[in-house]
């Protein structure tokens, strides 16, 4: 492929993502939507539209869900203050949805402005939490040559076809076939076309995008291979398998971050040695206020996680400047950061205590950030 | 189907299981061949095993391993106390360890005495740990009719065909389609006979056993809607979703058993009135050593968690005495049972201590039960 920069976007097309969030989540067997379920208390579709937004090159992310779900998505989007989102109304079947979603670049139905037309639309799940930008640009490159393009993995099972008395007629060859997948891409102008062709039958019965393309506009999908990840989170178990792929891919560094006074910069030191042989630790005894050149450093060796050891009580103002950091540093926030303030008394006190008030600000604070991705954890510890 | 008692046994067909475990387990991406991994401490073919175990009408069954793993899966059967298990070398893939799971019984290649032909053989995934008696049946009442059974699953993904050139080619209608699964049964002359006529070229690239039963004895399986717990653990997210498996299953009910002294009854009917209201509790003040009918209705009513409340120390013996029951009461351990030792400390004195050799003894007692799939946990409250 020829349209990759070194940083894999893919030139400068201008590139929209459509998420249809519209299923009623039946396969669960529990009454919330699948993806309005929480995992590790953050509902699937943050997850989903949170790897759309933080790729600089998507431009616009519509949301399409069925008309009473749309304040509670509103309210997602506002709790986790997520950007370039537009929420649209979803239609009763997946295909009718994703059509509504494509309107807003084209047609006055949904909005009274249209979204700036894009050269090619991603369409991907809002059950599919964990997508990453390469397999993004893949398939947004592919879909630019051949105009379309998705992703595939492998089968996990035979696939057989049951002949009318319930028993086997034939199994498929399992090396010829592919699950097909999400994320799908596409010129916009054909998966459009596309659906304005469409009849109410594969309207109402059709899922598979893909097939659209090709039948009504001829145009034949690029397959690209996707990691495992993507899969679609489809049952109760499902939504464990998701925490369980959040924990796997928490960053397995730590920086140690302390201020300059010697008591303070010692401990970090016995931090350091008592850590490295569990994890990476990536620096010592920097000065959060001073050295940003330094930090920017070590997010973009992918160190996510942050001891802050400080002598003064709550250092609550150095610790809104280092999420300050994180966020304008627009690193991955798809898997939680992990901020552990250790507050350091060195005072010849034998007790101390924690105000209320001072208790309310940090618990404050912590919830905001969690928002954000970024877990507080506080920690006292007396020293002598 | 006309076979099925009302115990959901198969009639007296006698009935063996083949669990093939050979699988190198490399999609996990681990070194640990995935029917190895631990889930809850114990591997996931030891889940397979006892599913099949604690079925009284299956009595052999075959787990095939790779030279490699035989040790491996001889100390799992002696750590577990698995029963009517022959462990049987696996051949370099799939289909050639399933012929030598079933020459066992037709042949003396692997072993000095033939086990006894049964008229239906199940064979089963050592990597799909929750198989219920229900579908086992099933599939063997359907397989005794028709020749061979197996269990489906409706697809997750819409299965595509790839052209020569990586682009989609066709797409297949998913409702025609259902994803292939475990357990599997057939007439064992009829897989036999299938295996015997296999060619080299099937036997090393095909995986599917209703295939071969179609293609080289003409037996067309019957297809079974299978539950979602069949699924087949094939990435580490697998694992975790496993996990979850066995929480969703534990009983929802709890029995408080304690004995007659005043003081202990007392403590037995606060607890019972302090759990009712988030969780069934079945019963409470009974003896366990006067009222076996009692236990054996409890066990019936399917409540494996038990609360034991007694003001002797260390309530060893009783507890031994309820472990035996549920043992013998064969009721299914395929998820655990949780068994909690509350020790009422009703003397006056303040503190309380407990010796290393009693600590020891209770520890070695909750690790040898575990083996059976009963946790212990000790609890020590003073009571005044």
């Amino acid at each position: 492929l020829s349209g990759g920069s070194r940083d894999a976007r893919p030139a400068v097309t201008p590139v929209a993502a459509v998420l249809p969030a519209g299923g009623s989540g039946e396969r669960l067997g529990g009454a919330t939507p699948k993806q309005f379920c929480a995992v590790q208390g953050r509902p699937l579709v943050s997850y989903a539209v949170r790897a759309m937004e933080r790729i600089s090159w998507i431009s616009d992310i519509i949301v399409v869900v069925s008309p009473e779900n749309i304040e509670t998505m509103k309210s997602i989007i506002e709790k986790y203050g997520h950007k370039r989102v537009m929420i649209v109304k979803g239609g009763i079947t997946r295909h009718r949805s994703i059509f509504n979603g494509l309107k807003v670049f084209a047609e006055n139905e949904f909005s009274n402005h249209l979204l700036q037309k894009p050269e090619v639309v991603i369409i991907h799940d809002a059950v599919r939490p964990f997508v990453e930008e390469d397999i993004l640009s893949k398939v947004v490159m592919a879909a630019k040559e051949h105009g379309a393009a998705g992703a595939i993995r492998p089968l996990v099972s035979t696939v057989i076809a049951s002949a009318a008395d319930g028993c086997l007629d034939h199994s498929l060859e399992r090396a010829r076939y592919r699950a097909s997948e999400m994320p799908q891409a596409f010129l916009f102008d054909t998966i459009y076309e596309a659906y304005q062709q469409c009849t109410d039958y594969d309207l109402d019965y059709g899922t598979e995008c893909l097939h659209l393309a090709l039948k009504y506009c001829n145009t034949s999908a690029k397959l690209v291979e996707g990691t495992a990840d993507l899969w679609k989170v489809t049952y109760k178990r499902d939504l464990y398998a998701a925490e369980s792929i959040i924990k796997d891919n928490l960053s397995q560094q730590v920086c140690v971050i302390t201020n300059v006074k010697e008591a303070v910069a010692q401990v970090g030191f016995l931090l350091h040695e008592s850590l490295k042989n569990q994890i990476k630790v990536e620096a010592v005894s920097i000065s959060l206020s001073k050295n940003d050149s330094h930090l920017q450093n070590i997010f973009s060796g992918q160190c996510y996680n942050f001891i802050c050891v400080n002598d003064r009580k709550y250092a609550i103002q150095e610790t809104q400047q280092l999420v300050d950091m994180l966020e304008k540093s627009s690193i991955p926030l798809l898997y939680p950061v992990v901020l552990i303030l250790v507050h350091l008394d060195i005072s010849e006190n034998i007790s101390f205590s924690i105000g209320m008030e001072e208790l309310t600000r940090i618990k404050k604070f912590a919830r905001e950030v969690k928002k954000k991705n970024i877990l507080v954890y506080g920690l006292l510890i007396q020293y002598k």
